[in-house]
Parts: C-alpha cells; structure tokens; sequence
C-alpha cells in the first residue's frame, strides 16, 4: 500500500547510546520527509520513554535553516535525546501499546522511524507486531546506528566509521607518544566493545606508512588470558622497546567470564571499602608491569569514543544520512516492519547502497568479528578486517570552527 | 659577541613530555638556522642522555623538504625523542661535563638549542654556567614547550593553546553526551596537572552560545575536598539533572597531601594485592555515586591530552614556530643563557611577540594560576582566566590526511 503523506504527519526517535554521526541520519529522516511531502516532522524527546509520557517537539521550530541541518549533521551526542526502555510483549490490550498507539493517532502519524542499534529494533518489532494486531496502518522503520556495528544483516553500520577513524587517529598518536623515551615501555589501550571486536579491531588501521601500529590486539571473540599477553609481549621485548596493546573491555577467559567482571567480583576496593569495577586495560597493564619489571601506562578511551564529533569520517556521515533519507523512501513506498541496510557493492571503489531488511531478522542479535579475522595468535586482526574497515573511515569534515572550538545544534529550553 | 655562523653548526634537542607543536618548533630552529648560515644543524636523539651516549642526526639527512617541515609541524609527540635526564651541579672538570663539551667541540657546535620545560631550562642554566667556568664561546638557549603552562615570565607557554583546545572540544562533546538520557548523572573528568591548574581551568572554555559547559572544576592551587564537591553538587542537583565536574589529578587536601596519594597509600589494591594508584577522578566518582545515589562517571583524558595532534590551535603552532626561529635569531646574534619569552602585546586584537629572559629565573620554577582567577567558592574559574586562554585555542590546522588519517614525518630506522 502506498501511502499518501500530503495530510499526514511522521515521527522520529533516537535510542541508546549516541554515535558522532546519529544526528546525519535525523537530518537525513528530517529533509527528507519533508522534501516528500510529510506535513510535520515530529521529534521524540528522550524516545519512546518521553514519547509515553508526550514528550515531543515539531523539528521544524527547532530546525530553521539549511544551516541548522548542516550543524546538526556535525552535532554529537543523540539530538533528541535517547533512551534505554524496552517494550513489554505485544499483546492486544497492554496499556503501553495502547497509549502510544493513541498518541501516534492524536498526532495523524503514518510513519515512525527509530534510529539505534540492536535493542531499538526490538522496538521497531515489537511496534509492527502489535500494529499487526490492531490493524494499524502506520509504518514502522529502523534506521541503523551503533558505534558497537554488531547489527546482522547490513554490511556495515552508521556510526562505526567515525568511532574506528577516531580511535585509530588517536592510536597513532599513542604510539609516538609511546616511544619519546629510550626506555622499554608497555601502553594498554582498553577499547569499549563488549561481545564484538570491531572497535579494538580497527586499531589495526594505525599500522601506516608512517606509523608501526599497536603490536598486539585482544578481541572478546578470543578466549583471554593474561599469561598469554604476558607471553606475547616478552617475546616482542627481545626486539622492541616500546609495546603498545589494544585490549577490548569485553575480553573473556576460557569459561566466558568477562574478564572485568572477574576482577570487580574480587578483592578491588576502593579507599572506602567500595567495589572497583576497574577496566581490563588498568589491571592488565598492573600484571605486566609487575611480571615484566617496566613502565606501564593503562588508557581508557571511555565515552570520549562514541562523542568524539570533531574527528567524523565524511564516509560515514554521508551514508548516516543516507539511510536517514533511504527510511523514508522505503516507509513512503510502504514498507513496514523493516531496518535499513547498507551492501556494499564494490570494494574498489568502494561504493555502498542502501536496502532493506526485515527487522525481526536484526533485533536482539549481536554480529561478532568472524573468526577467520583473527590471526591464528589470536594476538592481531587479518588483512582481510583491515580491508573491510579502510573505506569507512575515508575522508574527513572541517568543523563549523566558532571562536575556537567546532559548533553545534542546540536544544532550545524547555523543548 | 656576534657569532658567525657560515663556518660553525648548531644543535637542538628535546626534553621533557611531549605537547602536539613541540615539533613546530624543532622545525622554526631547523628552517632558521639554515636560513641564517648554520653549515650543519644536528638533532639529539633522546635529549641530552642521548647525546652523552654519541646519539645524534644531521636533520637535514631526514628533513629533506619543505613538504617535510610542514608534516614535521603536524607529527605529535617529539621527533627527535626525549629524556629526562637531570645535570649535576656544574663544577669543573666533572665528566659528564668534559664529555658533553668535547662532543660539541668535536661537533663544531656554536649553539646549542634545547626545547623543553622547567626541567629542560635548568639543563640550559647549568650548561651555561659550565661553559663560562671553561670560557667556552657556545650559546646555549631554551625554547619553550609544555602543556602544563607552568613556566615563569613567559605570558604562557607553547603547547598549552592545542591541549586547551583540545581538552575543551572533547568537554563540549562529554557535555552533550551526558544529558543524552532524561535521568540524574554525574560525569568526573580528571584532567592533567599536578600543581597548575591551567589544563583543568581550560575546561571553563566549553561553556558557549551552544554548550552549558561543565559545573564545577577544582584546580590544585585550592584545598579539595570530597565533602565540598558532595555539597556542591548535591546543591546542583536540584535545578540540573546532568552535572559534570572538571578536576585536577593533582589536587590536595588542607595539609597539601595529594589525594590521588593519599588514596593510593590505603587501603587500594587490586586482584593481585597490588596498590593501584587510581586516580582522583575515579574515586571522587565512586564516592559521589554512593553518597548522592546517582549514576556516575570517570573520564580520564590520560596521555592523549599531550598528544593530541590532530586537534590543535594555529595560533599555538604558529606561536611554537616562532620561538623555535627567535631562539636561532637571539643566539646568532649573541644571547646566551636565555629563554625565549611570548609577550602579550594587546588582549584585543590579541597580539603576542618574543623576547628573552635570563634561563636561570625560569629553571625549576612553577607558575600556578593566580588564586584572583579562581572564584570565592574555589569551585570554577574567573572570566579573566577565559580570557587570558581564550586567545590561544584561535583558528584551526587541516590536518594532512593520507589513507584517511593524519599523515606524520617519521625518523628513518637505524638513525
């Protein structure tokens, strides 16, 4: 069925943890929308969660100018604000259901589109289902988004370009730092991931002309242990002084417990008596400066890697506003039900579309690095990861640059 | 005494952590020198250790372009490595001495550049006094670098314009993902200085037209307190949801002690009953976590504040330029013991130009943020501090991309 959105309005929200690029793909949904001839973009204000409780805004007072949407594209952070709430089961009759399928009507909405990862297409599903059951004919779309790219079915994620050229810019920069002094020296670089590899992965990329990289790279798809990192780096030392190592947060040992977990069930505490749920990264660096008898510095690259805006892949924030605009010309074509996809079509030159998939198929399913990534060591990733990550990091974006420091899209009071 | 140069060599080393311009100004001494008639101009490797050890390049066998200097200018951490390394008292006839003059003599060095810090000008000042006591006719002369902003009679210090820069466009992006979440959060940022506050101060520049900025920032120059922060925040608390909070590694509590030691020195250990010397940052998260019962976060910005390279301030890089060339341009014409010096002109337009100043009043001295620049509450900085740093975070550097990541110039293996 092909819906007529000369009358009618969408609505667009934003779920779990924020990438650099996750406003693109808003501006994408937003433009577009209106360039097809949606009456109103409608905004959810901290997701679904805010939409419960009518928290909503019309984007257009928010977003005035095509200056606006240019700043939004270079705006960290989830614009909306987000949320981490999940749908109960979709049965006739649950009141949330019915309270948002209410307010979606008070509001003549035709099309709904959520941009997050994983759980939020748990949302999408669940949205469909129950429209299904009510005979609704709104739309439901995903839009894909995730630092983490553990989304099944598409290539590659929105988002994951950015945090990849982030981290392995900054690992550059790590490892000439690392070896100012004529000293041996071991850096440990903790990298977020916590089942999937691709962000400590995409360390590999520092490995260039003009840098030697990180020597060694710990994926939680591979069985952790420290004996074995400590084995790996002797062996190194005999020839090199400065070791530099990416370690995911995630790494697990051989039964499967998060190594993090191990640590923080165990005897770290605090001054006050408190539970340290320290890193992998600063007590990895702990057994090896005590076994190995040398510097040791832990870094954390913490949340700075999913906000860190000032350094995009203009790949990435292309193809973040891409599947923006490709949602809403699926759901205008009337498709339901479904997440965007990107395929990559060609390798060289890379050229990527978009497609799409039913959300059921992506919902709750986390896509690991495939093993055949991983060196035999288990110390390093193939050429093959470093093939597949190269294109999405290609070019970059000069910041809108305001007395100083890059700009953004703010949120005006008490919207 | 005028030097001439056309027949005699210079040398120039690093010392000291690194900054993101530190190699701006190596390249300011290099193109310089050439340019004012040095024959040869030889780079130390890992400072003045190195030297001792016959470590030593002729630059121009690396730096063989113009291409080259400019690359040279954007390469983080320090190109030709460092040392720190600590002079004994200058007394006639002591080796390390007779031997460091005998390689310079060896060397035809007329003289010698040293770009560093406090430390490093204490190196300088001793090396200066040393060459009187020998009737020596070598110049030695300090150029300045560190981010930590500490060093007297100098308006500021080349490197501090990039890390603030840095420091406050990943605060205005750990700012706009904080609040992400409609829910009470805290967010600890520990930030680098040990006595000088000026790294953690820059924060205060992430408040804009487009950024609330972060709430509070405690600098060492101010007795800290975890029970002050508490109440402060727990004030905050009640207007503000998200609350974020800049402080210092090096703060102290009433009797100096710093609190990263004092917590360090307890009863701290990790699994393998290790002491861990966690910082500040994440104690005072996990104290404010328990007392004010909210979700809490520690962001340490670690080493990456240092080398940050591909977020820098032309302003600094220009600046870092500059004294690289002054030094040269003092030393051929006859200033020995000396430092260079930026002085502010004019605040507005902001204007700054070089002089020198006797090394031996900026060896081992550490300049801290004036207490007029902190407010009555101890909890923030004044508008004066904003608009003493504001200056030097201006314009920005497109870093050279290869392959989508920043290009640097590397020393050529074996040398």
């Amino acid at each position: 069925m092909k819906h007529t959105l000369s009358s009618g309005n969408v609505i667009v929200g934003q779920s779990g943890g924020p990438t650099a690029v996750i406003n693109a793909s808003l501006a994408g949904v937003f433009k577009t929308a209106l360039q097809r001839g949606a009456k109103k973009v409608y905004g959810m204000r901290y997701g679904i969660q805010g939409l419960l409780e009518g928290r909503y805004i019309d984007m257009s007072d928010v977003i005035r100018t095509d200056i606006d949407i240019e700043l939004l594209k270079q705006t960290p952070s989830s614009f909306l604000g987000s949320c981490r709430y999940k749908l109960p089961e979709p049965v006739l009759g649950d009141p949330v259901y019915e309270k948002l399928f209410a307010i979606l009507n008070e509001l003549d909405i035709r099309c709904f589109f959520y941009i997050g990862g994983n759980d939020s297409m748990d949302t999408i599903g669940k949205l469909y289902d129950y429209g299904q059951l009510i005979s609704s004919d709104i739309c439901f779309m995903g839009v894909p988004k995730t630092i983490d790219n553990d989304l099944a079915i598409t290539d590659h994620t929105p988002g994951y370009g950015s945090v990849a050229k982030y981290i392995s810019t900054i690992t550059k920069e790590i490892v000439a730092d690392s070896s100012v002094y004529d000293m041996k020296s071991i850096v440990v670089l903790e990298i977020m991931g916590r089942n999937a590899g691709w962000l400590t992965g995409s360390t590999a990329l520092a490995r260039a002309w003009d840098c030697p990289g990180v020597d060694f790279i710990y994926l939680p798809e591979i069985p952790f242990s420290l004996d074995k990192v400590r084995r790996d780096v002797e062996e190194l030392q005999k020839t090199k002084k400065s070791v530099v190592i990416a370690v995911s947060e995630g790494v697990k040992d051989a039964s499967g417990t998060m190594f993090s977990e191990l640590v923080g069930n165990t005897t770290s505490v605090d001054a006050f008596g408190h539970k340290l749920l320290s890193g992998v990264g600063q007590h990895l660096a702990n057994y090896l400066g005590r076994t190995l008898n040398c510097k040791v510095r832990s870094i954390e690259l913490s949340t700075v890697q999913r906000c860190g805006a000032h350094m995009v892949s203009l790949t990435d924030v292309t193809e973040a506003y891409q599947v923006g605009g490709a949602a809403v010309k699926a759901a205008f074509g009337g498709k339901t039900g479904c997440m965007i996809i990107l395929k990559r079509a060609s390798q060289e030159p890379y050229i990527c579309v978009t497609d799409v998939a039913d959300v059921h198929e992506i919902a709750n399913i986390e896509k690991k690095v495939p093993l055949e990534w991983i060196n035999e060591n288990g110390n390093y990733v193939t050429e093959d990861f470093v093939n597949y990550v190269r294109p999405l990091i290609q070019s970059s974006v000069s910041p809108l640059i305001v007395d100083g420091l890059p700009g953004h899209l703010t949120m005006p009071k008490g919207m």
